[in-house]
């Protein structure tokens, strides 16, 4: 899934090219690190991409391994639900047995052999008939920005998967603070593994209008009005995430606890959070001077930025705008693009 | 006097076109300011310019009303000194009882009919055989950024002046707090009102070899010889202040007290604290956009500045260099063009 125009992450990431397509890191981009994670176990020809038709070329560009046709161009953005459908129907028509391991291309996994493993029990458990599983993380604080999972402690499966009792919303602080003591909430993570046809036979029942429409549209697959359904598929579709429209309604729920280093990497304060810093807490990336200052991010683009006695601030600096924002404001960001938005300076977003 | 660098308004003052040649204030350069206030009380045709030879051309750009002799090139820079004794022996040789107002390019003055009333004091008393008039600042606060000058309150002259007791250096907080409690400090504004002939006969006294290097150069004024006979002079001339050089030391000192909203604009700071502010005191140039923001001044350039969540800073933007500074950290910004020299970013100063 990557079809996200990352708005937090302004003003590197633009609608022309959001966080998933750019290096946060100064390595790969996270759509790129996301395919090489997951090389050990779903080669790239088993690997689809979802993103907004916009982003095509830029998807082909990056993931060159990836044969064309396994991306598949969204005409319009409609949440999480309408993306899955696309690429279950396809999936399905490929192997009616096909199982998915539904990913955001956004995210970070430092320990990759560990997510494999996690990833590995989930496939097992997704094969039983019906399972849906969701991939939870266990939480290290107690995180506002993240939804929950609370599960059944007592009724482990065999794999490591438990029942779902519950889904939550981000919650306020104290109730992030009791979720984490209660041992049995874990952060849900958005990262799902079922079989296509069970994930199919979930939206019949929960999303009928989504269902219907892809349904209509995978009986033209593989003909020459397949954009053409598609298209029609996704405005016949409900906005709406998988999570709302399917996960929080359906029974047959199991999510797999895992740590491993895992961040959605929602906002600059993330990066930094990730980031090496130096001995005084400072991650300064290209032509950087600092004096007096410390725990900062600065991303210096083509000029060069001086820093002095500036502390908890995050830094970026491109072609043609800059963002100073304090270390607390970073989730304010997606506000200057909202006002850029409303005020029609569409050059800039 | 326009021959300084400015590097405490980096990144948009540099060597190229230091602090007076630019505006701070979006009007007028600084440069341009002083000429227009000065025309009540001294014709253009009357005004000399000295600065480094390198900003002749800026000069003359900027001060087109004045005559293109007017305009004084200083092969190297040798501090105020050296500066006045060639204004001095121009003067001297267009007037023998020339009376000279001596005022730095980079200053700012929010009552200019108090203040010219000011200079018309001082140069009736300047106009006394030998006198050296100053013009001092009545202290608004404890400044440590600035030099003092203690006068004698009871000797007081006719026409507001006093005779001066001594000069003293940038103090500490506590002795500026002592200064300004004991009533007769004023601050240096650095601004003289003397006879040409009465500061070269000081600088016999107490800088004889500048002295002498601009009476052997002043026997070469206006013959084809002038350029190269004021080069010796300033390779032969001591690199000292008017303060230290001639003011500490001579007797016959004289100050004129003022208030007319003086400010020498040291530091980006001096800036903000000069300019006109918003509701949430912030002074915002160009294409901003600010959210929980307070206290700022913004520069954008040519780019989109957005500040998110940040208080008390100063952002300089420009082609190829940004500056973000914490407002109690502005006088520190010359230690980023002192690191630019140091490690050969010559492109940068």
């Amino acid at each position: 899934m990557a079809g996200g125009i990352g708005s937090r992450f302004w003003p590197q990431s633009r609608e022309a090219c959001p966080k998933q397509f750019i290096n946060v890191f100064e390595e790969q981009s996270l759509l790129q690190q996301t395919l090489t994670r997951m090389a050990p176990i779903v080669p790239p020809e088993r690997t689809l991409v979802v993103t907004h038709e916009r982003y095509a070329d830029l998807t082909r560009e990056q993931l060159s391994p990836i044969p064309e046709e396994n991306i598949l161009g969204e005409p319009i953005s409609r949440n999480t639900a309408p993306c899955i459908a696309y690429a279950a129907i396809k999936l399905r028509a490929m192997d009616p047995e096909a199982v998915m391991i539904v990913l955001p291309a956004d995210h970070l996994v430092k320990r990759e052999d560990r997510f494999l493993n996690i990833l590995r029990k989930a496939t097992v458990v997704a094969n039983k008939p019906g399972a849906l599983v969701t991939i939870g993380i266990q939480p290290s604080y107690p995180a506002t920005g993240y939804g929950y999972i609370q599960y059944d402690p007592s009724e482990s499966e065999r794999d490591g998967a438990y029942r779902v009792r519950t889904f939550a919303e981000k919650p306020n602080e104290a109730t992030a603070e009791r979720f984490l003591d209660s041992g049995d909430f874990l952060w849900n993570s958005g990262i799902f593994v079922w079989r296509a046809d069970a994930i199919l036979e979930n939206m019949q029942t929960h999303l009928k209008s989504t269902w219907r429409a892809f349904e209509e549209a995978s009986r033209h697959l593989g003909t020459d009005q397949e954009d053409a359904a598609i298209r029609q598929a996704y405005y016949k579709s409900t906005r709406i995430s998988i999570d709302v429209g399917i996960m929080e309604r359906a029974s047959n729920v199991y999510v797999v606890p895992g740590r491993f280093g895992w961040s959605d990497i929602g906002d600059w304060r993330a990066v930094y959070d990730l980031s090496d810093k130096n001995r005084h807490g400072n991650v300064l990336r290209g032509n950087v001077i600092v004096h007096d200052t410390s725990r900062c991010l600065v991303n210096a683009g083509k000029r060069l930025v001086a820093v002095v006695g500036i502390h908890d601030v995050v830094v970026v600096d491109t072609d043609d705008a800059l963002l100073i924002c304090h270390q607390n404001s970073t989730q304010q960001v997606k506000n200057v693009v909202d006002y850029l938005h409303a005020h029609q300076h569409k050059d800039f977003v």
